[in-house]
């Protein structure tokens, strides 16, 4: 006995609807809603840089390479950190992870940046790494940097990693608020 | 009435089909064929670097750090660059994007670069950012870097990024065709 | 006539089952057992850092930017490479592949390092590169970098580089053993 025709025809369309909604997310359409992240963690990122001689700040970062004489915005400075990141935006706040890397201004017309860099965690909360690099084009309210992996408790992690500007004080302290959304989790 | 085993036997095969399609993808083996990209975008990154003093050409990218004294090919010399895009090879054609990044030389007996960037779109058509890095091999005819990460219209965005030496004048401009090709889209 | 409900039912919780495995995969929640990559191979990475004059061990890497006074761990040194990867521990192997890139110095109170480099491979074995970034944060018995990505051979690879220091004679020479496992591979 054949299976009836609308047994098929039921069959066909639950496989036919698999299908659509099946393969687009395997080959990376659309799994990702930008709204529903499946790990959030807004930090705020403390920048401290070294000018030598005595410390007033407790350093944090400093300078690799000096700017250019491309333009008047620092084209080219260098600089490397391993700077706290707090849950709020308070510099003596307890630092629940590292930020290591390093970031270079890139602009000859306007302050703009480029970092790249590993979150460090190491505490009973995070043991892990969360890797980011990207543009930080400063002159915009927000920016959107990638997360491009991750280890540990953030294990093959990928995702954005949005960038506010908190505060600045002259070129000896900046904070950064870091909104990292994860929307690959394992 | 129990279904028919022709029945049961057809959605047996049809599940069977579907966990052979469809599981590998999700793990991700052999769910991207190289030739079929998500997205393309073929553009031309112009690199005029500063040599001091007036600007000839005005210079897009400068050295940050010095050749090395190993070898005699700049290894170890370092240029951040913020580059124009352009759709065809033209230097003075409309940039389409900027690239902003660096790159370095990294051999002793040949000229070999290292690269990481970020494209970052601002335009009507496009907004959002591509990440790439990865080994500039120049003596290769082409050579395939990494697309890491995107933003905004390139959210999540992996795929390759292929270079080809277009033109050189010196050391003070080269032109590179990059063919980015993502294979996540979202 | 109608489809028995038995047939249904089948149908019903045969379609509910591909969706409970297949759609939390490609989401990316569990889809990686850390323990099972797709790909695994360990390498020997052999750095020996130019000193200026004669090169009495053929240096593989230089200092592109000294150390900053920040600290005395070289805060900020940052050093380009293009280094032999073996597959056992002796230098004098025949390189399987070279890594090209650079790792900068960036703790003033401990050594600890920050990468970035491609492995690039060129044999009959193996054509391609595969793209590695992350925290060295040397104290650990291992620790864990990312592979965000690779091209040829190891197209839109993504994993984890566990590196492990194996030998260190000065600043002149270390050695690291390199346990590349891929997760993603096509």
């Amino acid at each position: 006995m054949k299976p009836s025709s609308s047994s098929s025809s039921l069959l066909f369309r639950a496989v036919t609807t698999l299908l659509i909604i099946i393969i687009p997310s395997s080959h990376g359409h659309g799994a990702y809603d930008p709204a529903k992240p499946c790990k959030r963690l807004v930090l705020y990122f403390h920048d401290i840089l070294f000018h030598g001689g005595a410390e007033p700040f407790n350093a944090t970062s400093a300078t690799v390479a000096n700017a250019t004489k491309l333009g008047n915005t620092n084209f080219g400075k260098l600089i490397v950190f391993d700077d706290p990141m707090t849950r709020d935006a308070h510099l003596l706040s307890t630092p629940v992870a590292r930020a290591q890397g390093f970031y270079f201004y890139d602009m000859k017309s306007a302050f703009n940046a480029w970092f790249a860099y590993t979150l460090v965690f190491n505490s009973t909360e995070h043991q892990g790494t969360i890797n980011v690099m990207g543009a930080d084009t400063i002159s915009a309210p927000t920016r959107d940097l990638s997360v491009v992996g991750g280890t540990g408790d953030f294990f093959m992690a990928r995702g954005i990693a949005t960038f506010r500007t908190d505060a600045a004080l002259g070129d000896y302290y900046f904070r950064l608020e870091m909104d990292i959304k994860l929307y690959e989790c394992y």
